[in-house]
């Protein structure tokens, strides 16, 4: 099983490659939950997610003639490009295979940091045949994503990080997909004098950690659902499974709106990228899923920031209407002047600003002489949207809430 | 006029309430210009933005007297939680005035840093006239947002930083609203041993410093439009002008196109959320529109972070779609089947991956045969787009581009 000593010699290896990331004290999450606040943020490592560090550790334990052989990998995530990166700084030649559909942005970031990416396929599980495909025939070394002790002690170096940087930590929160990040983690906290609470987290639509902790055996999903893609894995690896077992204290699960919330946080008030999979240790915090103490120092690592642009689109509407700051009405009006300035009449009262009105008259739902009208209106909270939604409905408007 | 020994006396001030920010070297930024870049993170100071510094010099030199009678101003962005924290943290009781729609998030961040807000009139210039009506009424001196030596001075504590961190730095860049930030930087960098180049940035469409410099007076123009709200001013200071003309070498101007291009790529990229006036110098920088050498050592001064969440998905829909990166199309197909799968398939082969379709068989311009259908793509490029419309008008259909 993975060894302290194991983490304590990926150091200078990762640190060849990758950033000592900063481990910023927060005003604003020490505010809120009460505790001693402090996000370890991986989410400004180079490739933008901690994967480099394990891709690292990984090809520069290699034999020189492995090295010389090259390394692929599939992935069409955070792990592509940590195994570009550091391939390309270690002057290895790494191979990329992704599938067909990957988004473009991540095919183009993955062969800006300088890999080959092979697209074949119609998802992940074709793409990693066809790597172990490549793998064997032009003897490379396959790099997996968590399930190798050198990519997990790689992963670990976080762990050190925050030991040197905060040696008062209580508590250390940290997302988990396949395990190698909090495996590594876990190990490497090992180091510290005294007991450092570990808590994983998982999203709820993907959450295999706690049916194989009751079973004691690795336990695969069907299926995944998350916007936490980083996270979205079937199953935690054989490997990484015991040391979960052994060396993490608890393992809770968030909600994509949970989730939502927490990325909307991080960049309103902290004005830092974090992707859902990166956001899960804050979610959890948050909502209290575990508990925690008064002034408790407590460490979400916040692992990566690779949100796709269109995806943050979405979760930072999802977040605003979760919190009633954004809300898109329907209504129907009769198609003569004045009644829409009625409406307007009852938002202005409440002070809900307008964002976007679109009118319809060809809608085939409604009376010809009718209008149908959507409004976007920016909110002051659940309250406001209620006492809204009452006043319009007070009015004789029949009023439909759209999101 | 303001000097640079102004500047120095405010170092402490502001230091005991503000944070020296982060001056980052940005791979990304270098390896996209050929300059050495290293950014100035003012988006990640207290507040989100750089105006609680010019804020706590005014605070902290007004005598005992004054600091017991409280502070007033009139701002519905930065300034307002600039003044709110400064004065907070240095015990004296603010008033901030805000339009009566002024965005909730602002209301309530300043709220939040201990200031008392007071809603009150249509548009600024009501708030401004409130604001200096409170402060005859209850003695309480006016802060003003930058035409004031105090003010600018504490902004100054940013060129300061500066020489500092990099005393190899050739070329600062700066926004320029009302003058109050640059005003205090080009002083400040007078405290080097050498010429240090200054370059202002204004948005295209709040750009009154060019007029200003060829008339040798302040010209105030009669609107101003852009999407960079926070140096969307009419005019600069009668203050910070001369100080303008003596100090800064060069003022150039970014398009709003231009603006939503930087604070996508520095958020994508860099994982930094930055303000639509924050982003300027970097939209200056990438847009070449002042002259640089090569391995220049550049800092462009990212100022601020509050951007409202709903104008940040249309500024990150903007930047994508102006990099070719988005594109949503209406076409016209027979309403039988078959037909919407010949426009897939052209997607699919031309692997353009599709975010959403929506079909409309109501609408009034079509034939009833006919249906209307509207797609969301996500495209690698302007020359990808090109060439899928290019091959869906090939195959007989009538494309037109929405965004």
């Amino acid at each position: 099983m993975l060894a302290v000593q194991d983490v304590l010699e990926a150091r200078e290896r990762v640190s060849a490659v990758a950033r000592h990331t900063p481990l910023d004290h927060s005003h604003t999450l020490s505010a809120l939950t009460g505790a001693d606040v402090h996000a370890k943020l991986e989410t400004f490592q180079r490739t933008g997610s901690f994967k480099i560090r394990g891709a690292a550790n990984r090809i520069r334990t290699l034999s020189t003639a492995e090295q010389d052989a090259g390394v692929v990998t599939a992935s069409a995530g955070n792990h592509a490009q940590g195994v570009a990166l550091a391939a390309t700084r270690s002057d290895v030649d790494a191979k990329v295979v992704m599938p067909e559909h990957a988004p473009h942005a991540k095919v183009a970031a993955t062969r800006s940091y300088g890999a080959e990416v092979v697209l074949h396929g119609e998802d992940y599980n074709d793409a990693q045949a066809k790597a172990h495909e490549i793998a064997a025939e032009e003897r490379r070394t396959y790099v997996h994503a968590f399930d190798d002790e050198y990519v997990m002690a790689g992963q670990g170096t976080i762990g050190l990080e925050i030991l040197a940087d905060l040696p008062s930590v209580d508590t250390v929160v940290v997302p988990i997909g396949g395990g190698g990040l909090i495996s590594g983690i876990a190990t490497a906290l090992e180091a510290a004098d005294r007991e450092i609470r570990v808590v994983g987290v998982q999203a709820a639509g993907a959450s295999s950690v706690a049916t194989s902790l009751e079973k004691g055996t690795v336990h695969e999903l069907d299926a995944v659902n998350t916007i936490a893609d980083g996270i979205a894995t079937r199953a935690v690896g054989e490997l990484t499974f015991p040391i979960i077992q052994e060396r993490v204290d608890e393992v809770v699960t968030v909600s994509d709106d949970e989730i939502a919330f927490a990325v909307t946080l991080l960049l309103e008030r902290g004005k830092t990228l974090v992707e859902g999979a990166g956001a899960v240790p804050l979610a959890a915090l948050l909502e209290e899923k575990f508990d925690y103490e008064a002034e408790e120092v407590i460490v979400p690592v916040l692992s990566g920031g690779n949100i796709d642009m269109n995806m943050l689109t979405t979760v930072i509407m999802r977040g605003l209407v979760d919190q009633g700051r954004y809300l898109k009405i329907r209504t129907v009006i009769k198609d003569r002047p004045g009644s829409l300035r009625q409406v307007l009449d009852v938002l202005a009262d409440e002070r809900a600003n307008i964002y976007a009105i679109q009118h319809d008259r060809t809608s085939r739902d409604i009376a010809m002489s009718d209008t149908e009208v959507e409004i976007d209106l920016e909110t002051r909270g659940d309250d406001h949207v209620e006492g809204l939604l009452e006043r319009l409905r007070g009015e004789g408007f029949d009023v439909e809430v759209l999101v």
